[in-house]
């Protein structure tokens, strides 16, 4: 017998009558809004080729992290997952692979990835039975004949889901041919790129000469010298904005930032591009750009986003076998007051400037980021990310922020995915988290019904407009 | 149109009713109790002179942090809001400065300054209608009538707030002359001062040099040798004691202490005073003051305050244009168990001695000051402190200390403001966040209901007034 | 008037009637499920000789830091409670300390220690009136008669209990006498032994020397060489194996691992054994023994149970005065995300390897903790440990862990306790809690009633029992 598979209408609002139904009331009025998207990491050529995804491992399981790590944290090896290593696609066969997930899915209770295959299962494919083992072929043949249907196509799908901006992230690296496609398709959804120049920047990356190879071939810029490397990053970031990019994006070890003079910069980066430079130096520089990508975003208008604190690749033996991006990038303590001092004393009094904070260590949620961009006019607090975008990591969010920094100093919420098909689930538990945080403020009398509702819309949709700078100055002008 | 802004008198309890009713019907036991304030900012000379205030943005707006950094965090210029810079009071018009708060207003939502600010505006000046900008003239206008009769006088509110007890925090090098006024002028509202000696310990505050020279005047002690520099703060502590004083107050970056032999200190303190001191020294010696302080209070039995970690005017840039003070203090990482070790080393054991920590970095709650609470005879936890101040921040203070450190290793609720109208509002606050946590514990049956109702007279008023000394031992004898 | 006793059949359900109705009925299914205690302090003599205890203060106060530390920093001696000191033990009478107990019970309001007690008091004892000074003499009487007679002896109590399995700790010192006499006595009570090697492994442990000339004594192995030294160590965990054993238990300063060559292991040996060792070194020793550790528990199937990050022994006159164990361990910040990282190059990636993770630093959970279990194979996450071991404490265990690392990454309860006659209430109160949290989940239609009901099972009885290797493998062979 198998069991029914439902969404319960009334799910994540509190169980106190009076407040469900004050949260119930509030998502009305914002759950049909169109999603806007402006942090994630989908494949751009999706939209570009618009081709059919094949079947439901390679398109659900394989590019989820956030699956096979916790399928891996059971014993379970990547291979038996059909999870490409560094020798290539293992000879899994996907139906396998997925019944592999399917008889392990009790291990998803009480997280998120649960919340949001249980809707992509029922709203996007329609299924109505819970995936367990004797459902895995029923599954696994439901969605892959969907998928080689019209209507399952990736322009169709950001359609029926009603995006209305999408952000892709590519490297400085990139030559943007995807984006380019898209818009030479005269396809009119609304996807864009994000400057992500890590790859140039982080001279601990395995890939940092190619990139800089590629980088100096995309810009005909001299990026052997210090002026000839932020002539290039300029270069770049207006080839971003070209193709849409409202934002950069900065993925680093530590939100060290620093600030050197010129002549300091110049010895620096000689070392850096000279293969003289220690770990010390590595961490240096990596300061020094935010501050540089911090001045460009003053001049040039894109809003900068900070995401520190990841040690990446933290499992030796799979990074070996695996490489990179397999669930082994684990969060540390990460300082802000010290560290953003020095890009502050730059740019901080600039209120033409966004700069959009990250964390995952949520205790500086209430003890340093929200006092910080309760104070600066050119902080927000980006919403909570990747372990913490969960029911209640959001809920500790508004709580431990809202009271030091307000409603207006956050900037919406970001899916930062790469499960194109999770978008509207993920959208769907933002909104009603933030409803049921709403409600409780209302039910407890500390807001009024009437201001609770206009936060509801600006929590979806006003403040990521404004923040990320969609309708008008970069977004416009691109 | 504009909108009734009303009190609701269930706010800030429970949604769950039977929740909400333990919650009423325990604040109902102490919502009338007089207020004890015995940690705050307010200024002497309001009740030395009792003179009027002249209009609502002088009295509310320009000294209260919490709102103008939150204005200033969203673009608007501290010279928009009659802030006063280092060149002087800006030509800013105080009813323009009142219009900018207005239009902002909703900036406030979900903070405890709207909660303060409404409560202010409803019960001390009775208006009813909501600050918008439509109304902003209005209550301008009325604010400031209200100010000029006799009720509204400094301390005329004393009495209507039913204030019982006011501590201000009065600097070493202050002569006490509001005090003594205040004495003087035969009012019997009890006011006292604490002694915070921060200006003649931190070397590297920028007025240490004539701080120390007020010190020595004030003394006639020898302040550059280490042993009349003692004595100076003996002397001082026992001006201040005879001002009233219960209690110290020791706002350092850090809460290092050490304990250093009488030799070390000597040297030590000759580098301070000669100038030739480091970074290292500057932390060391207020380190070792903190034990010095610690001494000197298990002599006296003054109550010694330690409030650590605020990284102070980290806004470079306003500083210079507009010094300390203006909400660019932003809470720092904290450690306490090995940074008071060296103190509790000398004084830890003394039941008579009475040291309160306060914190603002709440991960250090549950880990190191309840353990450390809860184990220590001299040691007790401060409430929520500033930024943490608030309905989230003051529950949270509770789950994550009351488990380990019990109720009675606390000690009250502290107003900590500057602004004196908003004290009631603050107390209430309190007062209904302790009953609301009371009462989930009545709820779950992890607490009787009559303990609830001791609890919470303990919390209102039994432990403040024993914990500070107000009604015996120190308090009585100055 | 003395005031009734009684545990309300809701305790520490939440509030909300729909909630509390779901918690209610999932708790009736786990309610009565034996008691597994697979880490704890009781003394194995106990059930050894199966000796009567004699008095109230002896059995409840005098091993219970929880509470005589709660006193003590209220400003009441030790002696006053009869703790015994360096000096022996205190000539105060028995009733005498337990008057003072029950004068100051009040201090435990909101503490577990009142929730454990008063369950011992009305489930073990039948007693039906609170504790206070009124009653403190009917309580030492009623308690002294009960343990004279037969039904409170040691081994009554452990089947009264219902407990299916209770592990001791001893140390590589130990010579397993009281172990080896329950085996001999054809007693069937489970009561194993679990190697807790510290003792040999701290050098800066004050009985270093004399445990290691034990644990060569015991071993007939040159622990002077680092060879022999490992070899030792491989025949204590054989011989604890032999007494029931499935894991080993570590309780280090930090988690810091190390994973040096042979070579540099056998020079920090000889620095440790020859004396001229350092902190430093003492430190790395420490960790490079975790590696070791975990490499054996590879090879011998035992379970390895790491907790770090106390500071023992903090109040140095205490220490003095009456050495340790004295209520004055304070937990410290602790990093997981580097300091394991030596230790998971070499074993990380191994299935059959169990290592399961314990913090007093709750800002790992959802930091580190979460996602290290979440990913890494051989890891476990513990339950929430000492001033963490409470209804928040549990409550944010769940709500801090779940999201990240699931509920089949953690391992059940452990009661962790010295106090035999609290362990039925502690499972209790871990119970019930458990349910709480699952009974929101399903309110809030985050999971479905029956995997609720299936999760209750698997965390009151499956996942300890699979997770420490009760049932087969290690357990079954010893």
């Amino acid at each position: 017998m198998t069991r029914r598979l439902e969404l319960h209408p009334d799910r994540l609002f509190p169980a106190d009558p009076a407040t469900r139904a004050i949260a119930r009331s509030l998502y009305a009025t914002v759950a049909t809004l169109p999603i806007v998207s402006p942090h994630g990491h989908t494949d751009p050529r999706w939209f570009a080729t618009d081709a059919p995804w094949t079947d439901a491992t390679s398109l659900l399981l394989a590019p989820d992290h956030y699956l096979f790590r916790m399928l891996y944290s059971q014993g379970i090896s990547l291979d038996a997952l059909a999870i490409p290593s560094r020798a290539g696609q293992p000879a899994t066969d996907p139906r396998a692979a997925w019944r592999v997930l399917a008889e392990h899915y009790p291990l998803f209770r009480g997280t998120p990835s649960r919340l949001w295959l249980d809707h992509v299962f029922t709203q996007v494919f329609g299924l109505d039975v819970a995936l367990e083992a004797a459902t895995a072929d029923l599954y696994f043949d439901a969605i892959g004949e969907a998928l080689a249907t019209p209507a399952f196509r990736p322009r169709a799908l950001f359609d029926r889901f009603h995006i209305d901006f999408l952000a892709t992230t590519e490297g400085a690296q990139d030559d943007l041919d995807a984006h380019h496609a898209i818009r030479a398709s005269g396809w009119q959804g609304r996807v864009v790129t994000t400057y992500r120049p890590d790859g140039v920047i982080d001279v601990e990356h395995e890939q940092f000469a190619g990139a800089m190879r590629r980088f100096a071939e995309l810009t005909n810029e001299d990026v052997g010298s210090w002026q000839g490397y932020l002539a290039a990053h300029r270069r770049r970031r207006a080839d971003f904005r070209a193709a849409g990019a409202t934002a950069t994006d900065h993925g680093h070890p530590s939100a060290r930032t620093a600030n050197l003079s010129t002549a300091e910069c110049e010895a620096l980066f000689a070392r850096i591009t000279g293969g003289t430079w220690d770990a010390a130096d590595a961490e240096l520089f990596r300061g020094q750009m935010l501050t540089e990508m911090a001045r460009m975003s003053a001049e040039d208008g894109m809003v900068m986003q900070i995401h520190p604190g990841s040690f990446r690749n933290h499992n030796a033996g799979l990074f070996a076998s695996h490489g990179r991006d397999k669930g082994a990038d684990i969060p540390m303590r990460t300082d802000y007051v010290a560290a953003l001092k020095p890009m502050l004393d730059v740019v901080g009094t600039d209120p033409n400037l966004t700069i959009i904070l990250f964390t995952l260590d949520e205790s500086a949620y209430a003890r340093e980021l929200a006092p910080l961009a309760g104070h600066y006019p050119c902080l927000k607090l980006g919403p909570a990310w990747w372990f913490h975008d969960s029911p209640e990591g959001m809920r500790r969010f508004r709580e431990m922020t809202t009271e030091t920094a307000g409603f207006y100093n956050t900037v919406g919420f970001n899916d930062d995915t790469r499960a194109f098909l999770s978008i509207p689930a993920r959208h769907d538990v933002a909104r009603r988290v933030d409803c049921a945080f709403l409600a409780r403020l209302v039910a407890e009398h500390r807001l009024e019904d009437w201001e609770a509702a206009e936060l509801a819309q600006e929590l979806t949709s006003g403040l990521v407009r404004r923040a990320y700078r969609l309708d008008g100055g970069i977004g416009a002008t691109a």
